[in-house]
């Protein structure tokens, strides 16, 4: 099938053969579906042939079908693809070079293809590690697709067709600073959620029961582009390590120098994890996870038991992650995103002057969050609103989405080349998405 | 990084970087380890320039490097690679192609990357669909690397590391007809097997506990390259439906071609599961996982929780996977893996007349399996010596490999392409391996 040839099917036609062919719980975007067919750097078309700026998709980490990675991906595929089973030069110079990126003792990596995989070798660790089960996680958070991350991820067992908590999983609050117990103007705030966690071990301690680890994204993004309070973090690692569990950052999201003043998430609160969980942007779309942990840990999951994924840590998938990481280091991407993340989160601030439906705006680097309320006193959420701008800036050609606990929180994560002038379009969209629903 | 630049790097350079960069338990073939740098078709080379004949890898299906396979990832990876959120045709024909050569009604696709994710969805369908739990799994059987696929695999759970079967998974043994409590003269040996399963679907009943289903591959490949007698499979499937249970066909290792004479495994049973589970030959290499099932089913899991994985589905792996079809059938592969796994039975069958270390000559196909004993009368496992042979076919240029409880089964699973001259090549290196090892 020739990729570049133009498509006819019409949208109601590939939604008809979509609804017979493919599973329900599926979603698509917007209330009029985008029909993709080319992507290029932070661009993407329809079949039409109209261009979209993307400010979505964080997975085309260095861009859209970057040359540099698509060439590296077509060179590999054409000589060989092959496993783990046996040795290649390609492996260990992409385990080297990302342990190099690393800070202290986390230099062993394993391979896979998700970060869900990634998350469920991550447990597998920590259990090999500790001999325990007992987690901590966080509100909202979300971890992956498979049974045992859905019951450690609350955003999926406590919504919609969820079972809840099974009793091994600890579920702590959101430290949100903007809408939760404590807020920005509370000092101790960080404490104040710590002190949560510090009961949560107490009572595993009590019973009797131990712990394994904390797991949480360094930045939770589906819990609404959020960071964490340094302090906060400091005092769970410490706690968490004194209980004699792990430490395991999902950096999914936020790694690999999104947030411009940092290459890892992590480090905006100057902790070092044990376990450090990679998914999304490290292929640049091509399926890829990965674990990094320290040499101790790896250790203790050697007990005797193989590990083995079939396509994890294959040659083309090696260079592939290789080409992505030397992307963002020769193209500067991480100061890229900090430069056009200051200019964009400064307009955003403009923005929130004149348009009451903002509540907050937050985030680092390209990992930006618009907190939309209804009341800036209640905090109400603006749920509608939210959704209806994400659907008017599609029409007006910028790609944006929804999230957090009330689905009232704007999504900005584009890929990295995303410039100053995309910036000034997303803001300038929006400001015309914001007008109209004030008036809606 | 060149792919085809010439590597230095000495075998013992590359061990010490591994030690220090990959965990310590992913496994690597054979004592003196290979470095491979290319393939192409059913061959692989070495750093030293040296052919192999692969006999061993089933993930390569259509060939190491196809170039049907290859050029269609080359030349979408560089037009577009994104997710199903968005509407693209190739997800469409994938499913379709796909759903076309399944019987009945399983015609519903969810992609994932690999066949542990792919088995990992393939359980939640069953759970949402029954609302029960408990599963009955073959002994010996391996399903994936996740938590929840270990707790159902025995070759792991009973092996070394391994912690025991969970309360919710149910164990029957393995129908082997060679080793196992009835064997290939027992009249009746399939329904003495499939009573097991009866007892314990009868415990179940008795305990008020319900059935989810009976996930199994349908031709056990870790267990020692089995086939089922297809009475046993007929009769577990209706006293697993009559319980409420769903059966889930497992057809990672057997599916597309390979057995032959049926382009499904569970076709030689007459039998249609209502889940089927695919993985490793799937993308040739590319990290694909699939489960297809049927509307019935589809709909129970579509209960309001969103099921999204990010790179299943994406635009280059579709295009992968059509190509990677098309390929089988373009080029006769199921017809050709018939004749050549005819005229490589026959030959191994000469051969166990004439090496007493050989007990048992088995499979379909492409997929065969070579039992070595000690002693014909109590079939004590040669498991020694299948090592050894497996070294040594090595060193004589035909990559193998052994599996089976006892490890004594030499595993022949070559990519399709592999033709009557490479048999030959094969059997003549096993008759000198054979020899060499009678008189160690």
């Amino acid at each position: 099938m020739d990729p570049t040839a133009r498509v006819t099917m019409s949208i109601d036609a590939l939604l008809a053969r979509r609804r017979a062919l493919l599973g329900g719980n599926l979603s698509i975007a917007y209330g009029h579906p985008l029909h993709i067919v080319r992507g290029s750097m932070q661009y993407l078309w329809d079949a039409d042939g109209r261009r979209y700026i993307d400010a979505y998709n964080n997975v085309p980490h260095v861009g859209h079908c970057h040359p540099r990675v698509v060439q590296a991906g077509q060179a590999q595929m054409a000589v060989l693809s092959t496993n783990t089973r046996y040795l290649h030069e390609l492996i260990l110079s992409y385990a080297e070079r990302l342990g190099a990126t690393l800070p202290g003792a986390l230099k062993v990596c394993y391979f896979v293809n998700s970060g869900s995989e990634a998350n469920e070798l991550a447990l597998r660790l920590a259990r090999a590690h500790t001999g325990r089960r007992d987690l901590i996680v966080l509100e909202h958070a979300y971890h992956g697709n498979t049974t045992t991350l859905i019951d450690i991820s609350p955003y999926k067992h406590e919504g919609q067709g969820g079972g809840g908590s099974p009793a091994w999983v600890h579920v702590a609050p959101l430290p949100d600073l903007y809408r939760g117990a404590w807020r920005r103007a509370d000092v101790g705030a960080g404490s104040q959620y710590a002190a949560h966690v510090a009961r949560i071990i107490d009572g595993l301690r009590a019973s009797g029961t131990g712990l394994c680890g904390f797991l949480a994204e360094s930045w939770p993004s589906v819990g609404g582009q959020m960071s964490l309070p340094a302090d906060y973090v400091q005092a769970v690692y410490q706690m968490v390590r004194a209980a004699g569990g792990v430490c395991i950052a999902d950096e999914v999201q936020t790694g690999y120098g999104r947030l411009g003043e940092h290459f890892w998430g992590f480090e905006a609160y100057g902790v070092v994890p044990d376990i450090v969980v990679l998914g999304k942007p490290i292929g640049n779309g091509h399926p890829i996870g990965a674990v990094v942990t320290t040499p101790e840990i790896a250790s203790s999951f050697d007990n005797g038991m193989e590990f083995f994924s079939t396509f994890g840590g294959n040659t083309v998938s090696c260079a592939i992650g290789i080409a992505v990481l030397e992307t963002v280091h020769a193209e500067n991407l991480q100061a890229h995103a900090r430069e056009v993340g200051r200019h964009l989160l400064g307009r955003l601030h403009e923005l929130k002057r004149r348009h009451a439906l903002i509540g907050e705006v937050r985030g680092a680097g390209l990992f930006l969050g618009v907190e939309l309320v209804t009341d800036r006193q209640s905090l109400a959420p603006a749920t509608r609103a939210a959704a209806a701008i994400a659907n008017h800036m599609r029409d007006l050609g910028v790609l944006l989405g929804t999230d957090g606990p009330f689905h009232n929180v704007i999504k900005i994560r584009p890929p990295l080349p995303f410039t100053v002038q995309d910036a000034d379009a997303l803001v300038e969209a929006l400001d015309t998405a914001l007008a109209a629903s004030a008036t809606a």
